[in-house]
Parts: structure tokens; sequence; C-alpha cells
């Protein structure tokens, strides 16, 4: 029988090269979290079932996840998201010092057909503060988001950092005379106002929320762009949830987050959000999905047992990420074909390999990465070697290099060096 | 209903504390398969389950493994090891540039009983040389292990690198009358030497072997320490084997391997091994498992319908390696206490916070790692909490030293440092 040479569909395979890719965006990922005290945590990959059904609902838990009985007969599932997980050791993590900085970068799986930017399989990254009620949370968490995004190179224009607030959007509906029971449906509409053509929504917009001055007032706040807006602050005269994201959206104004923008639209699907909720989205045309969400959740912990912990946290993913950082060329091109080594050392002959072998380990000892040509290949296929891997220096040891303790350093595109052995590691570190 | 506080027995949940010592190892590890050249890859924890059935065996795929059907009724497997999916990456890669060192930290899962060292989901680290057929690529990798374990402090006296080759093992036995049918046999109880006393042990290989003069030669290699040892070499005259095994040994000698010991004890279980076998095994009392196992491997990718790739490479258990480094209390105490920034900024009252962000900010475009105060909290509690967090410099900023551009740069155990704002990041850097 002939295995296929395929991994499953939209499981995370990666080469050398992609993996370099993935790693240079993950490590900025979690540098940018460092810069504030973000510490890393892990939660298990498996699960059990009623933690997520639970947590995330019924349908994300049952439907579009992979879960299965174990031999054992536990209901167990691989884990869709994390949150759930970070809430039960929110709830048992007895010591911990508030506010807590935590982040991870989960490997999480679900079951949906792949598509692109859509796999069953995939690298995320999570990031919250939790014990910390007041605005300057959300503040923090965005300027993580704004600097790690600055520190991929994007610029505003590539991307904006949208927010809004569940509680506003609430009062206003409310104001407008929406029923309580009509608010999820409300936000549902709203959070499909760019996924169609602007009339069409519109129609949507009548049709579901029905009596024709309440869908006009959702279309009218869907579309409003600015805190300011004189129908706006008139009619949320004397309620506290307007003047609470104004306050804050002079706050992300003084920390200069340029990206910033107010946009209602943004509602996020995940029932858990009661306060500040916000995006990072591509602005152009060819990634439509937002890379990241987030926002403010309350009582964490309850379904613990736990006292209500309030936070503030986003997901962001890695592919996402990666399609943004391809569509903008933000991703370097060393990365793809970068040299596994500094150093090839080849040897004239087999009687110079135990002293190759020898001068390696004494240059690893000082740091350097050094590659050796193994197992008898004559000079002419090292040096062929060497240069497929791209590897910019090349000593070679013969006799008299042995006798003289020094060697002839070949540096790709510029003329070859005479050095000192013992001098070997600083004149490669130097160049 | 209230959930369990805990995840499931023997799975992956690690606070910041622990994942920092867990990141230290991980650190080490890659850090010295980097200085030889390895790159890092990723597979797939979920695969199908006939790729394991076909390399790793029904017993390891079918009972000691989670496996489930999904719903689109494909019979899957969460990977209990991660080499059926590097022969198939190996097969499937067109381009690769021989040899390949490819090394991997997989989060593997297996369906076992969790006792101490022994967990259900749990993080290994595989490192891997293909194509090179030399034994210098067996050197090179027990060069790795070694420059490992010494990287973490570990000292010969504490581990020791055993190895043998089943060529040889299978020549010797052979020669001692031993039938071919009998050798899979032999290989299983001399596996079990030093896992008995010594005289069940013998009876037990006298019964298994059968014949006295079998199963004395089995019990005479089994203890045989020096490929010097007269009786060995006079009875393997003419068999290349021993020749070849005695010359690895002097290639470890020069390389200088303290560590590095024959024995004929080390068989490993895997069938796919063929050639020279190794493992690293602490020499105390405390922890009785190999910390890795490793060895020669010909014809990795036959049954993806690919040409013969021989390789060497390793498996090595994170969880196994932690308690080894804890015995010979070889972690760095600082881990699990070490504080998420380098410095904090108090603000005096909640006046000065805008430009504490700011500042802090600018530190932190600058390199530095900085936690503020969140939410309005007096000067009090900010340095309750910056002592909480073991933060060593802590910097008050009030209406004064904004004016004045400078600040008081508290430092844990020292007199306070007055500092201009623009020096503050070099300031804390220079401590």
């Amino acid at each position: 029988m002939t295995l296929s040479r395929k991994p499953l569909k939209g499981m995370r395979q990666l080469y050398p090269g992609e993996r370099r890719v993935e790693d240079y965006i993950v490590s900025g990922l979690t540098r940018a979290g460092r810069a504030y005290g973000f510490e890393e945590y892990e939660g298990p990959v498996l699960e059990p079932l009623e933690l997520f059904l639970a947590k995330s609902g019924s349908e994300l838990a049952r439907e579009q996840s992979y879960n299965f009985t174990d031999k054992g007969g536990r209901e167990l599932i691989l884990r869709p998201e994390l949150t759930p997980s970070l809430a039960r050791m929110i709830a048992a993590g007895g010591e911990l010092i508030y506010p807590v900085r935590w982040m991870s970068v989960p490997l999480c799986f679900r079951y949906e057909r792949p598509q692109r930017g859509r796999v069953r399989e995939f690298l995320q990254f999570n990031l919250d503060i939790l014990g910390a009620p007041s605005p300057e949370a959300e503040l923090e968490v965005i300027l993580v988001l704004n600097r790690l995004m600055r520190g991929f190179g994007a610029v505003p224009g590539q991307f904006e950092i949208r927010y809004s607030s569940r509680k506003l959007a609430s009062a206003v509906l409310a104001r407008c005379g929406l029923k309580a029971e009509s608010l999820e449906a409300a936000f549902a509409v709203i959070d499909k106002r760019d996924k169609l053509p602007s009339e069409k929504w519109e129609s949507w917009v009548r049709e579901i929320v029905g009596d024709s001055a309440y869908s006009e007032a959702v279309i009218r706040f869907s579309r409003c762009r600015s805190l300011d807006a004189p129908w706006l602050v008139q009619l949320m005269a004397g309620d506290e949830s307007l003047e609470e994201l104004r306050e804050f959206s002079r706050m992300l104004d003084t920390a200069g987050v340029e990206a910033a923008v107010f946009d209602p639209g943004v509602v996020r699907g995940l029932d858990y959000y009661t306060g500040i909720v916000f995006e990072v989205m591509d602005t152009g045309s060819e990634n439509r999905r937002a890379l990241c969400g987030g926002g403010r959740y309350d009582d964490l912990v309850g379904l613990f047992g736990g006292r209500g912990v309030s936070g503030v946290g986003f997901g962001l993913g890695i592919l996402t990420l990666k399609l943004f950082l391809e569509t903008y060329d933000l991703l370097p091109a060393i990365l793809s074909n970068a040299p596994p080594v500094e150093l090839f050392i080849a040897a004239l002959s087999q009687e110079q390999r135990a002293f190759v072998l020898n001068l390696a380990e004494k240059l690893r000892n000082d740091g350097l990465s050094v590659e050796t040509g193994l197992g008898g290949k004559n000079l002419r296929s090292q040096f062929t070697l060497a240069d497929k891997r791209c590897i910019e220096f090349i000593a070679v040891v013969g006799p008299r290099e042995i006798e003289e303790g020094r060697v002839n350093l070949k540096r790709s595109g510029r003329e070859d060096l005479q050095v000192q052995m013992v001098d070997l590691a600083e004149a490669v570190r130097a160049e």
C-alpha cells in the first residue's frame, strides 16, 4: 500500500521556509505583548466538551468543532478557541496578581470547509488583561494591537482599528424605541453591514427589524462615523454610554493611535462581550475578513463558581495576518530562503575531517552556527552544497591550513580573506 | 451548573511561571540544533490513522493513542509521535537539499495512564539528519545531544549517552548461533536488562531464549561494556559491524564526547532502527527512564512510493528533561518568579496618566518593557503592585517631574537615582 503524500486538508504542515515566516509573525506578536508586560501561558488542546458547550455555545462546540468520545467514555473537543480554558485557569489560579496580563499562541481546530484564510488547524494569538475594569485596559490592549501592526511595517491606511461599544449601541437602539428582545437581532444585522451591497443590506434590515422607524434608526446608527454627530449627541443626552465612549476616543487620540476609528458596524459575534468592542480590518479589498476581534467581557469565571472578573482581550488569526502582510509586501524576502548557518567549513580531503569537526565545535562554542560536509565529499561538492544553501562564508581546511593555523575565508561576491583560525568567529561576525 | 476548575488529567496547562520553564528548555534545545544548521518544521497534530498504523504499528496507533472518526467519516489520530509525518514531508518535498537537517518541537498525545514523567499531552523535541549515510551523521546528532545537555549545565556523571548498534548486536547473536527468527525476542529481553533485578532478568533470558548456549551468549553480550573485549573481537573476526562501531567509538573520542559510552543494552523499541542506536540516560536513581532515544533508520519514505532515504535522528521528551534538570538543580531560580517588565511607571495622580502613558510608549519604542498602573490607583497601591511583581525599577511621575523633565528612579535595595526622562531607557538598561 502506498500512503498519501499529502496531509489532511486544512491541517498545519510547514516546511522550514514556511515555518520561518510563521515564526517571524509570532515573534512580532509576542514582542509587542512583552513590551507591556504580557506573559505567556498555555492551555490544553484537548478539553472536555462541556466547557465549550457552556462558554462558546452549542453550534461552535458541536457542529463546527472536532469532538469525540475517548476510550474512557469522556466527551472531548479539540479546542476551537482559548478563552474558556483561560477562564478556568483564572478561576483556579489562587495567587494571581491583578491586573493579570496574559498572552498565548494556541493551536486551535475547527471543523469547517477550508478556504482562503480559513483552515481546520490554525494558530491564533490571544491577549487579555483581567481584573482591570478601567477603560485604560481597553486602551492598553489597543496600544498593543497598534504596536504590533506598526512593528510589521503596516501603516494607517492599510489597516484600521475599528471600535464601538455594545453598551452604547444597546442604549441608542433602546432610545430609538427598539424593544429589548429585538436587540440581538438588530446586532446581527448591524454585524452584516459590510457583507452585503448597501441597498440589499438596508432592505434586509427593514425585513428583520420590522417597524420602519426602528429600522431607519438601526440604519442611521450603523452608518454613523462620528461620536460628535449632532443627532447622536441629542438623542443620547443624559446617557452615560456615549460620554464614556467619547472619553475613550479622546484617550486614543492622546495616545496617538492614528489607525483607530469609531465604527458602530463593529459588533463581534461572541455573546460574552459587554462593553467596548473592536477589530482590526484590512482596508484594502483583497482580504475582507477582520484580522482580529476583541472587547470587554464581564464575569469571565462565573461558570466556575468564582467571583466576577472583568476582562478585555482579543484573538488574532496568524494566517489572516500572514495574508495581510503578503498583500502589502511586508514579509522580509530573506525569510523564505535564509541560510541555515553562518559558516560552512570544507575539508580538502577526508584526512582533515577530524580537525574540521573539532574546529567547528570550537566555533559553535563561540556562538557561531556552522555546517561541515558529512561523509567524505570532495571539495567541489562541498562548495556546491554551501552555495545551494546560500551560506555566505566558506572556510577551506587542508594540510597547509592546519599547519599554519589559518584559513582562506571565501565570501560570496567578494574576494577571499586570510584569517587566523582563532579569529574566525570574530571575522564572520564582523561582516 | 458549576464547571470543573481542573483540566483533564495529563493535559498540558501551564501558568506563566511554568511556561517560562518550558520555554527555557525548548530554547536551549533549538539553540543547540541551530548551531549545526538544523531548521524547524511543523507537522499536523491531526493525522490520518492509516499513516500511524503503517509507520508506528497497530498497538501504538490503536490502543495507546487518541483516535476517532470525524464528521466526514475519516479515521483520525492525534499524533503520538512526529516521525511518520516527517517521512511524508520528506517524500513530498521535491526541492530538498540533502543532507536535510530538520528539528521540531511537536505537541503529541498518548492515551496512557498519567504518572510521574508520563502525561497524555506532551511536547517532544525531534531532530533528524536525512540523506547522509555516513556515520558522521550519527556523530553530529550525538554532538547536538551533548551540546544541549552541557548547555543546560549537565556534566558527565549526571548523564550518559549510551550507544550500540543493532547491526552489531544481530551479527553477534547470529555468530553465537541464535536463529534469525529469535532475534527480535532476544532484542526484547536485552532491552529489559536494567528494568529487572539481575538474577531475575537472567532467568527470564533463559526462559525466553531457550537453549542455554544461546541464552548465555545473550547475557554475555548484554553485559559487555567494551568494544575491545577479547572474546568479542575474537568472535567477530572478519565481520565489518564490530569494526564500524569501533571506528564510530574513536570518532566520539576524537570529538571529546566524554558522556558517550558503549552499552549493548541499548536496543530502542521502534522497529525502524537499523544501525547505530543511542539514548541519553540520567545516571542517578531518581529518574529511570531514558531522556531521549534515537538511531539510524533506512528507507524512511518507502511507504510513500519514494526512493529509500537513510536518516538518523532522535526524540527527546521535554517533561523527562525537565525532571532531570530539577533533580540536578539546573533550572535557574529566576524562571519561576521573573518580573514581567523592566520598569514600572507610577503616576502621582490621575492627572499625570496621559503623560505617563505617552512616556511609557516612548520607552517601549526604545525597546524597554514597561508597565503602568491602570485606572487611577493611588501611589501606594501602585508601589505594592510593582513590588508584588518583583519589578526592579519604579519611576514616579508627578507635576514637578513633568515640568523638570526628570524622574526619581527607585531601585530595589539601593538608593534612588535622579534621571532625565530622555535618558530613562538607557539608565534602566545600564543597571
